[in-house]
């Protein structure tokens, strides 16, 4: 696993996603229950205009059915003695997400079968859930586990599972045009930082610097959901909108490390938003890691289901089952890092960017222009502005009105944001037009 | 040269194959004669129904003309000493195929330019003919020859060369559909076991087994034919037929030894034949060998010749004139085993396999199919299952009824074979349905 | 730099071309004046029919205006000594293209930012023009400037910039068919040998070959122009005739010298053109240069610049910018020799070969001829007339009139040139035919 270098500018949006992400790391989320309300709560307060939405529980999404509300208030392992060994005050993943009410008293030997822990990495708490079938259990770390005492154990799971609702957020930018660019997160991952608090709070980021903009091309559907369940419960709700409108989407999550770049493509792997998304890793990071549709395992698995087929990429750090901490104790705010929020943030908003842009520039002449008499040429040459030159010259001799700036850029090697202040210059001297 | 693995099931096509091809080893088949008719009495009494066919000699197969027939009752070379020293008697090769008669005495001197041995394989007789040039001649080892002493010698070959027939067989097993699958082997080789015994009886326990099936899908199509001028004949006779029905066919020659697998592709290149060849050969030996189409040399030559274009390729074992032994009287029924006629006898029972399944699955959901509810999830998690559970995530993710299980099974690395039970399961379950 | 071998057949043209070249290489060439018209004479009395067209200066062409004729008659400057120290009239280079008139004393300090020599090549002249700025310069040897000592210097440069003429000349030989092939090369630098004396013979020998032919089947157009302004004046002139009549055309340039070949794309890269460049080169010199659209920079600009797109390539030797001498007096008549301009006329001339006979061969028989009786098989069989029968056997396999020759060719592998006598003989022989 190699550093990838930091961003060189201010860490702006990276220090904000990690405080961010630091106030909601202690709350239980899961896919329903207070936990995903108090996250959608503080993530408003930072979003105005973020809509609140819900379905009861029992909802048909599909194939699927909305699960029972779970709501935990306690959960703990007390010893003979009466200490509590095992408490889920101290870390929300010592529960089993989705655990039934307890209060007994058993052996270690009746308790042994829902305990979970990971002899490979003694030191960390595993992240466990039974949604959908009636379980309970408790998480800790192998050490722990290994010096339980034989003997009597009050187990107590103060959780409830009953009638309610599912909830979830989503925030409509509007732009010129009714043509969306799409972006889902997640909300129902209890405390751990990169899967998945990343992508919440750099989805806030990016959402922030949106609402800042004088004026967006694209309008921008904005959703905060808990996964698997939750985006199939919005597409059971928008699937027409989403396929007649969306040009673009992202599904952001694993996006707050330093270790890496990756990129989960769509399940048709070319479409508009796969383009972009390497475009922008390409010159972020040339080795990034391009994983296939076989690797998926986050929301692409409905995105981009067949017969919905929405355009849908991950553009990601470290991705979900890539790195020895994720979906336990150690995936922190330690290992999620401001300069790495701020990484992600910044591929997400060029690839914005590249899509706000992606212009299909026509020259105005026939033959090549005359840039001297423009002053396009530099006065006094040096190398770097002949450099310079030779990429305007290149992107000029591709602008024939048929091929887009994002396709230029990839034929001339450039990435797309080193050519917009260009393409306004040739614009403004009357040498390109575009729609 | 490596050998491949042995197929681990019991042998029990190889075994039959291997029997059959000793029973027709000894017999001098050639383009016409009573060879041919002799292998084909031999190779109906194993099939019912299959037909025999002849035209006569002087028929017009587009550019070709049918030669006469070529009777062979005897061929030998005697010395002075009234010793037979080659003979046909031991070994149909000794003979040069329609071989003129001749009852002559002549010097060593004048016997030489009719005789034909290989200096660097010393031990072995040589194959050869003058099917459209009148000429005799016999085939010896390099070895017999080098040690001939100078003298007269008595030359006798007891031949005729008259007008008759050309004679081929024809079985045709309908299907559901009236599409079909097409098998061409040929029965013109003497004394030679890969090339060729091997597709005869190969073919013919593929036709065995297709009889044998309860239901079969497509129509299938099989003749044994003499090489080049039989097809031509056959071709003349069918070829808006073929071109009407046939969905894929396979040129069946060199599939018996043990020391290589290889494809010959179709002229085009890229026909439904090519892919399921390429598919299940793969699957077979990762290390097989493509040839391309300028190594062709059987009767893709005429099957794929343009204007013809049919989708016909070759699954091979080792190709002619790729071993040694190729066209001498080592190719024989040491070089050509129960184990290498069961391995080429698997792999084109995988390609019909294939092609009788290449459905296109479609699923009924909208979003992932709930797996849990259904118990397609493993209920104790072993690595195998998992594995499993993984194989058939990836096949239902693109079962989108554009994509047939063939390009399915490419796109998820898997052997079509492999993903039969489960498609069967899916659909039991109601989550795929398909043509 | 490798040394590529000479072409083994006589240097006829390859000498005509560099006599040809020592003929013109002291004039004193420039996108005007009479250098122009005085190279345009000469290669004129070598081309019948070349026929000579000139616009008025100021003529707009697209975004170009054409700029004042330059003449220039003498440039030198003098030391106080008396002593002509850099002079024009031992080598064109010594004065900066486009030079404006000035007869004046001057201190060394005032003198040096006119002077422009090459640190890295102390023994080298550099070229240098200033077309659309109006200044004036002397080039000279670094060796020699660094020897300048302070002091007065006289600098004169006899020379004239008005209102005038740009010339150019033009060659039409007709052919069988209205489509064209376009031959372009420039008449605009003064005595440098592979950029660009090379282009103008080299396509001078061309068209004598072209004139000497009985028939073309092809129109040929083929310019002598000054580069840029001239390929532009000449695309106003002739826009829709080139882009309804041009099936391939080449910017010849830089074809003189034996280091390299090396081939320039279309901007579109896989036009008829381009297809015919790297068949040839590939059998020229397998190791030839494929250079990229981004490392454009002679007439090709404006041949396919975006809206223009005519199918224009270059078949070059070493490309311009691409070898030490370029645009220096190191680029002489050693550097080009009889040899290179050879190569670089044979591998234009196949280019033309291969157009004029890319037909679309058709077999007449279904399923493979027969070639014995046609006694198109050796009758006695080497290995040489083997391998030829398998390239003619190859050729025929493809002779399905869709695809094109150049196509055949490229698919088994073999040059066009070398199929030509096969072509003859099988169409002779029935077996195929073409339009």
């Amino acid at each position: 696993m190699t550093h990838i270098p930091s961003p060189s500018r201010p860490l702006t949006e990276g220090n904000f996603c990690h405080q961010l992400a630091t106030e909601l790391f202690p709350l239980c989320r899961s896919i329903t229950g207070p936990g995903v309300r108090e996250t959608l709560d503080i993530l408003g307060s930072h979003l105005p205009g973020l809509t609140r939405h819900r379905v009861a529980t029992g909802y048909q999404a599909f194939d699927w059915v909305v699960p029972d509300e779970w709501i935990i208030r306690a959960a703990y392992i007390e010893n003979e003695a009466g200490d509590r060994i095992v408490d889920f005050a101290n870390h929300t993943l010592h529960v089993i997400g989705y655990s039934t009410p307890i209060d007994q008293w058993m052996t270690l030997e009746e308790l042994d079968p829902h305990l979970y822990s990971l002899p490979e990495q003694p030191d960390a708490i595993p992240y466990a859930t039974s949604y959908y079938a009636r379980w309970w259990g408790f998480c800790l770390s192998h050490t722990q586990r290994s010096g339980l005492k034989p003997g009597n154990y009050r187990v107590v799971i103060d959780s409830e599972l009953r009638p309610g609702h599912l909830d979830y957020a989503e925030l409509i930018l509007p732009g010129e045009s009714t043509e969306e660019i799409f972006l889902s997160t997640y909300v129902c991952h209890p405390s751990m930082a990169n899967n998945e608090l990343s992508g919440p709070v750099v989805v806030t980021a990016l959402a922030r610097w949106l609402m800042s903009r004088e004026k967006r091309k694209y309008t921008y559907r904005i959703v905060f959901i808990p996964e698997t369940i939750g985006s199939l419960v919005y597409l059971s709700k928008h699937l027409d909108e989403l396929k007649n409108n969306m040009i673009a989407g992202f599904n952001v999550t694993c996006i707050g490390d330093e270790r890496a770049y990756s990129y989960m493509p769509s399940r048709r792997g070319n479409t508009l938003a796969d383009q972009v998304a390497t475009h922008v890793l390409h010159h972020t990071d040339p080795d990034f890691v391009r994983y296939t549709w076989l690797d998926r395992g986050s929301d692409e698995r409905q995105y981009c289901a067949p017969g919905v087929d929405l355009p849908v990429v991950s553009i990601m750090r470290s991705k979900y089952g890539a790195y020895p901490e994720y979906h336990t104790s150690l995936d922190d705010l330690e290992f999620v890092t401001p300069a790495g929020l701020q990484g992600g943030f910044d591929a997400l908003q060029q690839a914005l960017i590249v899509l706000e842009n992606n212009v299909f520039p026509k020259v105005t002449t026939l033959g090549e222009p005359q840039l001297g008499k423009r002053n396009l040429y530099p006065s006094f040459s040096t190398s770097s502005s002949f450099a310079s030159v030779a990429v305007l010259k290149n992107l000029l001799s591709y602008c024939d009105g048929e091929m887009s700036l994002l396709s230029i850029a990839e034929t001339i090697g450039e990435p797309v944001t080193s050519l917009l202040a260009m393409l306004d210059t040739l614009r403004e001297a009357g040498l390109i037009e575009y729609r």
